[in-house]
């Protein structure tokens, strides 16, 4: 059974939810029987195709690079902003009438913006698709930014941050950011805080959009109804106006600390709500692959993992842990989490340690290393199971430039890994002594170190 | 920009959720291309099947008939319950052991009840069906109810009815049922009570799985990569050794008595929740389709309905207003929310009477039926864009009992309404004297009336 209850950490939520973000951040990708079209437009914009002519319907994903990282500085929460804003009235239609003539036609869009994406999602029927295509058009060309919407929207967005105060997780998750990037861009939230969500105008807003939204930091996957000469004019009606260079700002790269950090905030909560982490890996790293198997043994894969083994099945001390690879563009995190009763954090992150510890010097044994990898190749197919998620995989491949014959190479590239390379990237990547911890609560005995 | 935050009703959140319902709750579905097998076991269970090979994949979907109106008296939430334990320890796993090994195989299952029906949810993909077939089996036939175990999930259900407490949302719809249908089980909350939940025991699980889970009353849809013969014995082995005849007891019809009731419940809230109702229809009435399309131009088409437009748009007075058709098993509602400030209750109801009563004496235009039928027509291929929403369409079909060739009929008989039609069933439902409403908030000016 998984409840998922916003506020409290309940036993299978945060293990389904861990076994989710090691598949989802390990951005790799079996569907051999795809074919992927690459489309290049009249007016020169690429997309990546798969047609699939069984359903009346397109999908079509995007994103520009450059999220939330190039928001300015002092002005934190802009591409959150933006993101909300483009359907709020845009081309010749305002904020209702917008919304209504996308009900009209049936058609769905969203927007939204991580650290370094902002991204956005269409979706149409075959029949309505020279009209919503239009109203995609105008959404990304020609958005409106009116005062009055931008109003409502932004008391949306201060509602959203009143409540992130509030949840232990959030709080958690934001302040190990802070710890662990200080002022570098990946150190301010997307979400932006109060105090920058009030002080941002249509002005602010319309300055990102024609910053970020162009045509060489574009990447766009489409899967559906529809075939290569189609799907050239629709780019180009969306995107063949934009504006051909981006104007990014540098991202400076970055490497965490290697040395202990703890802060704890003090919450009224029974349970304390634990973010740990430290160095990871980007994403073309050549060691990327063992790491993602070792993530997956260690803390990445739910109930079977070594963590969940330690800290939960023999002891009892938590109703979950997880860890997970986060690679961004600048930076590459081996981070986790657990949730335990305020007298047991202490001797949670001790289990934790010596159990990375432990893992760091022994590796894997040959039997852990096949079953991690008999699931990791098993449950490819599942990121592949609807139109949408096959989308959003081809956009994440080209976001992280892995190349079109990356579906087709990944579980070669799993199964070649050996016990050996396992070893060698527990050694260089596990470095226990040396956790960046952020804790939320009221935990028992447990002191911030290296602040 | 969709932003869905608990507690506090926001603009598009609300209307996309009305537009969701009304899609829902129609039960009605394009997709000629689609060839449904009806499947009959060797031990006689029957299930749709519609082959798709694309992908290593199988979604099963099933339902017994009889969800929480089976729930004995003084123990709601029974049905609830068991929903929640099937996958805590069954067969030779325990709990922990049981949650492993799905994770294992990268399978998936859920289980939940509604007022008429107790559902589960099943995915695999091919390689492991056998194994995750007996998982299924044994979570249906064999699960174990341990007293601990059901302790924990006790914990989650009533964490979650105290959240329940606090939502205006949920508050509003549960005391909406009570006054409307009162001692009918209709009135209850299928999530029980914290009364009732406290005092279940293990025992209670046990009763109502022996009573409920059968072959008679047993629906099964099937989509992906699977054939007829290997259907049957999937079939067999998970449901072909239940009891042949379900205990089920008798659950009266019941038709909402037609006098205006109004519950006020205090909250502290700048806004008040409303909801409200009168007899609707069930899926098998005749004007059901003509009812279908009047409640999406009403107030199930989100911003283009007629409430819409009065009570939003044309003045401003709430951020949005909804309708659905609620088909039941025993019973039809016709039911809708607003939320507003507590000063403009009052006004808002006056006015979505005034336009249930314009609506019950003129019906609609030709162009409105007409705007209607496109959109309810194009969008329904909508409903059939992933296997597991295929999986869902033909386990609805068969539990409304519309027969399989349904999704080809659906559209034509949308087709055919007439602006007769729909005066007539305009005439025949809308009794806008006669509302049951609830409001929950700090309405100014807002009495309670028959009660």
């Amino acid at each position: 059974m998984i409840l998922k209850i916003s506020g409290s950490r309940l036993i299978k939520s945060l293990a389904a939810s861990a076994l989710f973000v090691s598949l989802l951040f390990g951005a790799v990708l079996p569907a051999s029987a795809m074919q992927i079209q690459k489309v290049v437009s009249k007016k020169g914009i690429e997309a990546w195709l798969v047609e699939d002519h069984s359903r009346p319907i397109l999908s079509l994903q995007f994103a520009f690079k450059g999220g939330s990282t190039q928001d300015p500085d002092g002005k934190s929460g802009v591409a959150t902003f933006v993101s909300g804003m483009l359907d709020e009235g845009a081309g010749d239609l305002d904020s209702s009438g917008f919304q209504k003539r996308l009900e009209e036609l049936a058609a769905k869009m969203s927007f939204s913006a991580n650290y370094d994406n902002f991204s956005g999602s269409f979706q149409t029927l075959t029949q309505n698709r020279e009209d919503a295509v239009k109203l995609l058009r105008a959404a990304i060309n020609d958005p409106h930014f009116d005062a009055d919407d931008a109003n409502r929207i932004r008391e949306q967005l201060l509602a959203n941050l009143r409540l992130e105060e509030k949840d232990p997780d959030k709080v958690s998750s934001i302040e190990w950011y802070k710890l662990a990037f200080g002022a570098h861009p990946y150190g301010r939230s997307s979400n932006g805080t109060v105090e920058s969500i009030e002080s941002l105008t249509p002005d602010d807003l319309k300055a990102y959009r024609k910053r970020i939204f162009a045509r060489d930091n574009l990447k766009v996957a489409v899967v559906g109804d529809i075939d290569a000469k189609q799907l050239g004019d629709v780019l180009d009606t969306v995107f063949g106006d934009l504006p051909e260079k981006a104007d990014l700002k540098l991202v400076p790269e970055v490497t965490l600390a290697n040395v202990a950090k703890q802060r704890v905030v003090a919450m009224p909560n029974p349970q304390s709500v634990v973010q740990f982490g430290f160095q990871g890996l980007k994403r073309k790293d050549p060691d990327f692959i063992p790491a993602f198997i070792l993530n997956y043994v260690v803390g990445g894969g739910g109930f079977s993992s070594k963590l969940m083994q330690e800290v939960r099945e023999k002891r009892g001390l938590a109703y979950g842990v997880y860890t997970y690879l986060y690679p961004l563009q600048h930076a590459g995190i081996f981070a986790g989490g657990v949730a335990t009763e305020n007298k047991s954090v202490g001797q949670s992150l001790d289990l934790i340690r010596a159990e990375l510890e432990r893992v760091s010097k022994e590796g894997l044994t040959e039997t852990e290393l096949r079953q991690a990898k008999d699931y990791l190749i098993g449950s490819y197919a599942l990121r592949f199971d609807t139109s949408g998620k096959i989308a959003a995989q081809l956009l994440a491949i080209q976001l992280d430039d892995l190349g079109a014959d990356y579906i087709d190479r990944r579980n070669g590239e799993i199964e070649a890994v050996t016990v050996a390379d396992v070893k060698r990237v527990a050694k260089r990547l596990l470095e226990p002594k040396n956790l960046i911890v952020t804790v939320v609560g009221e935990p028992e005995g447990v002191k911030e170190v290296g602040l």
